[in-house]
């Protein structure tokens, strides 16, 4: 469909598909575009970016939809979707990357890699529908994080449409490159403010030939879980995959995916390692009597990654928190959570890639407009903000959870960080129309407003 | 010894101990400073910054005095020398990360780590001398960076003095943080030209509990040795290490050292890996016909280590370059660097991280005054630039290479990404004082020069 918009603004984008439609993210949060484009080549991305800046119009980037703290949320804005860009450009077997362009899915992407026996390791839950483009807004993580770090660890290189309008590229495709200051980290994680990501040079490398060894323990309690995740990292134990799940999810997901999982009261812990570390691990496991049993690791993880969908079937809204804190903590964490529950009123089940310290509780609750729900999600921040840890492991900060990011900054590491994250903010997109008022620029317009 | 410079300076560093004295880095650049201040805590390096700022001094930091692009260089700045800065702050082998002061010697540090089963990977072969605030402002390599990474892979939180004298922390001591852009990042590289490390967090993991396989290779041409390692590549075999050595290097090592390393005219090449992958290195090894000998890794690698100095033993000077190139292109960098030596009648001596593209050909030559030394310098990155690569994989830019990273940036990424750059030094450090007239600065001089 062709939009009946300003006539100037649809002359200029002649030649680019475009439509006119709103959405909704994976969150239920709105998306309100004056206009839908859908570019094919980098060329038409810095077309579009010349037209929003010259009309001030804000830019959203949308790849799968599927971010977790409104980074998409958007009301007039000239939304570009990424769908027709996902192409894999080039996979060099030799020199260990791959080519990517943004809109590609990263199953589709981790499928045609596994067939030359490659992969890149992490693993969001939302893989099968998240698109590589935004992974690396994001600097996502999963379950695989562990043992392999986030995907900050795995981009070498990116082309950028700056917000002036100009392509560059930023990083080499090798691992070893000094010519400057980091700006690829600088882009990776930047949630679409400081640029659009049009081509991804990510590191793979081979599926380890190592076999592995896969079981799922049932807990009696969480702090018997954490115990466990402490004691074999204490004894040197490299873990691949450790994922938590308590009762409630385990039941939503055998409810509406017919699946099998152990509704044990204290939750499950999905352990995966290389098989070298069996002995010890058994020998763990023995100390503090727990019931386990081998599974197969790739069915257990899908049925873990379908909790997103069959929370989100079982309530009406869903809303899922993000939260780090160091593995010394994990109990007090967890703990404080109970008791939020129990004061509000409100279920939150609970999810988490325990070995990081990062767990997602899930508040669940039946709607958005229900008081409690900002009361709730900003306590579990402030948990991890007390405990020394992160009010975001992986979803990100989008509009969300500004707030929160001012107060761990605050807290952690020196307001002065913040304002060196807004000064960069304005140097790159001086006309602030890059996914604007969100992230960085709105923690910072928070703390400049409080501050009076 | 106590300065007797300016009345004011020295009474307002009272309390820091001081010296005044001249010094030469590794490359025997000079280092010119009014004076030398050796705090022994944070507070003390922010007093000082406060001091060199109100007084318009620069600041240059000393970590091991290894640097090889002249970083350290300075006439009449405030050199801060960390060495009493240089403790163990605390070891955790829960959460996996050690916390230490910059002024630390890299290789103490992991004897300590490896005493109780950790280590940090990336090993550049001055681990002896330098220190982790160097390799942390130089984002520095080493000789398993093809496995590992660089130490840009594994420093989570920097505790950092800013120019205007605030003492904020960066990132967060676990991996998974997303809380604004990532300064880590920003930080780590920025070879002390936007704040001072006063602490890092790194990484560690424990050493792999596998057997090693280390061989020594030896070659009948360059050419042999590269095919080597990008079949390997292609048979999926992670390198842990590949450490390539010309016949005069290791005839220079020898006879510094007493070393029986083979002095084999097409050179030699060092390769470590897990014994998972015996087999298939085995097969490719005999399918090109390469005498190879088991070798034992620890024995070997220290030997190459003593390169650098063997080399500085036998030449007045000897100046290392560090360029990167795509492993389909090391041939012909291999070819271009000889015919450069032949055209210009001064040696070069080649060494390389051979399986990360990373080589340092070193320029011997009697004086650095010899008019040719610069042309040759500057050839070999142009060189890597036009074969796709970097001018530097892990030596850093300083002042030495500042022009060839202006021509790498404007013929790879765009001039606009040294903008971009030279914007983010001015909002961190608006009065320039950071280890000035250096890197991403002067880089950006030179390209507004040459513009005009």
């Amino acid at each position: 469909m062709w939009i009946s918009l300003s006539e100037n603004i649809l002359r200029e984008l002649d030649g680019i598909k475009c439509s006119l439609e709103e959405r909704t993210d994976f969150l239920n949060n709105r998306v309100r575009p004056v206009v839908v484009t859908y570019p094919s080549r980098t060329e038409e991305v810095a077309k579009i970016v010349n037209i929003a800046r010259e009309h001030g119009l804000p830019i959203v980037v949308w790849g799968g939809g599927t971010s977790l703290a409104g980074h998409l949320v958007c009301d007039g804005c000239i939304l570009i979707d990424m769908k027709f860009m996902d192409k894999i450009v080039e996979i060099n077997d030799t020199e260990w990357y791959v080519r990517v362009q943004p809109g590609l899915i990263l199953s589709k992407l981790n499928d045609e890699l596994k067939k030359i026996g490659f992969f890149i390791p992490p693993e969001p839950a939302s893989s099968f529908a998240c698109s590589v483009g935004g992974v690396v807004n994001n600097a996502s993580g999963g379950m695989r994080s562990v043992r392999y770090g986030t995907f900050r660890d795995w981009v070498l290189a990116l082309e950028v449409v700056l917000p002036s309008g100009k392509v560059i590229r930023v990083g080499e495709p090798f691992v070893k490159n000094r010519a400057g200051y980091d700006l690829v980290h600088l882009f990776v994680g930047s949630e679409g403010t400081l640029g659009i990501v049009t081509e991804i040079w990510f590191k793979i490398i081979p599926v380890p030939e190592e076999v592995k060894y896969s079981i799922m323990m049932e807990l009696s309690d969480f702090r018997q879980g954490t115990e466990i995740i402490r004691e074999l990292r204490k004894n040197r134990v490299v873990i691949d995959v450790a994922e938590y799940m308590d009762g409630l999810v385990a039941k939503t997901i055998n409810k509406h995916f017919n699946t099998n999982i152990p509704e044990s009261v204290g939750g499950t812990i999905t352990l995966s390692s290389s098989s070298t570390y069996r002995e010890k691990i058994e020998k763990v496991l023995r100390q503090h009597s727990i019931t386990f049993t081998e599974v197969d690791e790739d069915k257990t993880l899908s049925e873990r990654a379908l909790a997103g969908l069959a929370l989100k079937a079982e309530w009406n809204e869903r809303v899922s928190e993000d939260i780090v804190v160091p593995l010394s903590k994990l109990d007090e964490a967890f703990m404080k959570i109970k008791e939020l529950e129990e004061k509000s009123g409100v279920k939150i089940a609970i999810l988490g890639h325990i070995a990081d310290g990062n767990l997602h509780p899930n508040i669940l609750i039946s709607s958005r407009d229900d008081p409690r729900l900002t009361k709730i999600y900003d306590e579990i921040g402030r948990i991890a903000i007390v405990l020394g840890g992160s009010i975001s492991g992986e979803h990100g900060i989008g509009y969300m959870k500004a707030d929160l990011m001012k107060e761990q900054l605050t807290a952690h590491n020196g307001i002065e960080v913040l304002k060196i994250m807004n000064d960069i903010k304005g140097c790159i997109d001086p006309h602030h129309f890059m996914n604007p008022g969100k992230f960085v620029e709105l923690a910072w317009s928070r703390y400049l407003i409080n501050k009076d």
